[in-house]
């Protein structure tokens, strides 16, 4: 294909850049609000139909390649990608307003969530291969030899983030895991950051195409409106939906899924207000540090991450005051950063006043604007009772803006979680004095979120193989489910059992001689990767 | 709690027999269509209600049990069970009109499977317990210890099937795999085999208060109409349903599910007609013994099975028609059974009559009809241009009704197969020399089913761990789990993360000393059984 566009830059479908024939877009610079970097051309209805019409077509040959061609591929993305460099964190830089220093990190994150999938799809032991052998000498019936793999649900529509625009985006988490998965990937590009989404999409093509994979594994469409999106999920030919975003976005994507004639499942990531729970035994030391480090995290990028900390517990009483006056101090001391698209920016600016102006609520500080793309970061408290009678105060606000709830005793406390929507994580602060408090707390916190952490904040989330990045209704659309980490590759496959199959006639996983060295296991037991681990299977 | 009820009999809410309040009926009996049994109280919405309250109040301890505890639970409701032995098979036959033999094995099959979830239950691979340990000199930043373990859902529904009144209804496969996995359940009896439905609770009953369960764990409830169903899937504090029945019947709790402020997991098989093809290898020994025992797996129990053979694809030529007169002789021999209710009966007659009266079709054979509830088994044959342009051959026909497709060649097939729904299997008869157009054609039933069977017929599916009773949709509304066989367990789980939380407030299976012994896998590497595999945790 051809590499490096320069201008205009154009979508990318298996393999080749497709001149848009639907208008053209530049990008908005968040900080200025003036536009930024090359012409994009943006894809005709009928153009976005091929992406999808490439996926399907490659769908076969990409669902029946082995653990180590999967492997190669993605290792190769990942190259690819590093090798973009500064040149990528740039352009990321111009079109998302987020710092140089964190689009670095993201960089490596988002290379190094892809070396973790390529180990996945190596290792294949999300492939669950189960084999029950043949008896042929049970009675009253014999039993017939039953194997089981787990194959890709078919093309894949990703649509990328806004506050991520390397982790979350082209060649994100949804992306990374769908393709270890063995399913093609069409990404929606978003349109806050679209030539950042050019450049990876081109190196995910090099490395498609370098790797010998189709060409249509892999198309990242860009397109003006809601429109394009909705196209996306409609197509009988897509078969999942990956989302992260807003929850009045992923509501609408999944409704869309669940009316399709076929319905298909939707991982809709969608907002959280990530409750932090303060007891008092971790105010008993030193609860300025722990009020600044609350702030930081509030802060942290401008309070635009899935899990920011929007909602803390305080106890009443001299611990919570000397916490609500540290973080007074702080956060009037902090500027607002410049947030993502003027939208954002302005949604914030309105949301956080208007949380400011409910009644019951005292304002406890708001830090300086720097300008209208940088709107000042807000922290307000209020008691139990208001909290529960304001259903405002539990709607996440994306940005620096922070609801501290003061309550009197863990007796109020648990109704109050109890109620709390679905969130991505919730938090408890507390030492050993607190144990008797912490054991009602952490089921309730476990019923109402995906990841409970003990201290710390839930900004910064690991991709690990124990990670889960997800969480009840309406955190996310399926619970059963997470968008970071190894596990996310499971959202991807569905069973198909093979009774009785020849062995020639086996997908190579499930064959006696076990080419591919899958973990496999047999009449229930441990899977282990034994390279004839296999029974003897029947002949036709 | 009171045993063995005689008349009348009562619902069974939480351990206790609950009069209902809401009226009383009594079942019929599929052969006479006379009232057979005792008068079955039912149960007003508020008595419905109760039980899901008591659900609630058992989850968080149920969900607390040990692989042990609910092993012993499981095993007893099988033990319990199998105690009932022929007095139960005689009163499900009474209410369902299925032979003894049929029953008795459905019995062993339903006991057995609930065996077989004590096993998974106690080995507890189905938690998915991940451990990433802290690494605390990481730079730039260290790693926090991460722990995940599967948590249950919370309350199942459970609606039982028409046509499994042992394996699929009240302590058949979703209840078994939903209390395996930790969920509290709720059944809603089928009408057809209420007195059925009660012996086997109570059995459950008595085995959750003779292993020390909370009452709440289990409930029967019976009452009229659709409005209880709609309830059940309605209430907030129930978070996943199980369904085998009718397409409309699913579709319908979906919808509803889908429809809540907190949309919920709907598992329901509801249709497939499970196409079975042949190519003329398999044609070549002897036609006449294939199709004999076709028309045997198509007629086996009034053909009231999820994966009854309703179509087939025959090559044209003298080897097909040699297997269409076989079908023929065979099948006119065949006498209608009696069908499990009246209004099946009445649906199967018109259905296949109609099928019948449709242009292109022609009539292969009809048996004889033994009375209004006995209809008699019908096969018809249409080439593949009918067949394509006549929707309603490819509509389950609930029943012993067949559709047989005579084919051309194998390039005319692949479109046909490839447009099917989704089945729960799809089966191919072939011999070695069909080997080119095998391995064209299995790719193409893999995509479109759950189970690919080589030889065979899909009548009969094994309780084991490599066992897929699912499909694409419409088979099912989920494909990516199975209702039959261990994996089952796994679709009322949901991951929660534990983030750096002290060893003495972990849930045990997350403990470092692992004093529930559960597989728990390190860094991503496979799941080992040591006591003491995980790494040493944080302190507080």
């Amino acid at each position: 294909m051809a590499v490096l566009q320069s201008d205009p830059v154009h979508s990318i479908i298996a393999g080749r850049a497709v001149p848009g024939t639907a208008g053209a877009m530049r990008a908005t610079d968040p900080a200025t609000g003036e536009p930024t970097g090359p012409v994009v051309t943006l894809l005709s209805a009928e153009q976005v139909a091929s992406a999808v019409r490439a996926a399907h077509t490659a769908y076969r040959a990409y669902a029946a390649t082995s653990p180590v061609d999967r492997a190669v591929f993605l290792r190769a993305a990942a190259d690819e990608i590093d090798a973009l460099g500064s040149g990528l964190v740039v352009r990321a830089v111009a079109e998302s307003g987020l710092p140089t220093a964190r689009l670095t990190g993201e960089l490596g994150r988002t290379t190094g969530q892809l070396r973790l999938f390529a180990t996945e799809a190596e290792k294949a032991a999300h492939r669950g291969v189960r084999v029950d052998p043949a008896l042929p000498d049970r009675r009253p019936l014999p039993r017939p030899d039953l194997r089981v793999t787990q194959v890709p649900l078919g093309p894949v529509a990703v649509f990328g983030a806004s506050n991520f625009p390397l982790a979350f985006s082209t060649a994100g988490g949804d992306t990374a895991s769908a393709l270890a998965a063995g399913c093609p990937v069409v990404v929606k590009a978003h349109p806050a950051h679209p030539v950042t989404s050019v450049l990876v999409a081109e190196a995910v093509a090099r490395a498609a195409a370098a790797t010998g994979m189709p060409p249509g594994v892999f198309s990242l469409v860009l397109a003006e409106g809601t429109a394009p999106g909705q196209q996306l999920v409609d197509d009988p030919r897509i078969k999942a939906v990956g989302f992260t975003g807003s929850r009045a976005g992923g509501l609408a994507l999944l409704r869309r899924a669940q009316a399709r004639p076929e319905p298909i499942p939707v991982y809709a990531e969608m907002s959280a207000i990530n409750p932090v729970v303060v007891l008092a035994g971790a105010l008993a030391a030193d609860p300025e540090a722990l009020a600044a480090a609350y702030v930081g995290s509030l802060t942290l990028g401008s309070g635009q991450f899935c899990t920011n900390p929007g909602l803390v517990f305080l106890p009443g009483g001299p611990g919570g005051d000397a916490f609500v006056a540290a973080a007074a101090r702080q956060l009037t001391r902090t500027t607002g950063q410049t947030m993502l698209t003027a939208a954002i920016a302005e949604r914030y600016a309105a949301r956080s006043a208007a949380l400011a102006e409910l009644p019951g609520v005292a304002v406890v500080g708001t830090g300086t604007t720097d300008g209208a793309h940088a709107p000042a970061p807000r922290l307000v408290s209020v008691d139990t009772d208001v909290f529960t009678a304001t259903p405002a105060l539990a709607e996440e606000v994306f940005g620096a803006a922070g609801v501290i709830v003061r309550y009197d005793s863990v007796d109020d406390l648990v109704p109050v979680l109890a109620g709390l929507e679905g969130q991505l994580t919730a938090t408890l602060h507390a030492t050993e004095d607190d144990d008797p408090a912490a054991l009602r707390l952490l089921p309730v916190l476990a019923d109402r979120a995906g990841r409970v952490l003990w201290g710390g904040w839930p900004t910064g989330v690991e991709v690990t193989h124990a990670m889960v990045h997800g969480g009840p209704w309406p955190a996310t659309s399926d619970p059963r489910t997470t968008s970071v980490g190894s596990l996310a590759v499971e959202r991807f496959q569905r069973p198909v059992c093979f009774q009785s199959v020849p062995d020639r006639l086996l997908p190579p996983e499930l064959q006696d001689a076990n080419p591919w060295r899958v973990p496999r296991s047999v009449e229930g037991g441990p899977a282990t990767e034994a390279s004839r681990s296999g029974p003897v299977g029947p002949q036709a």
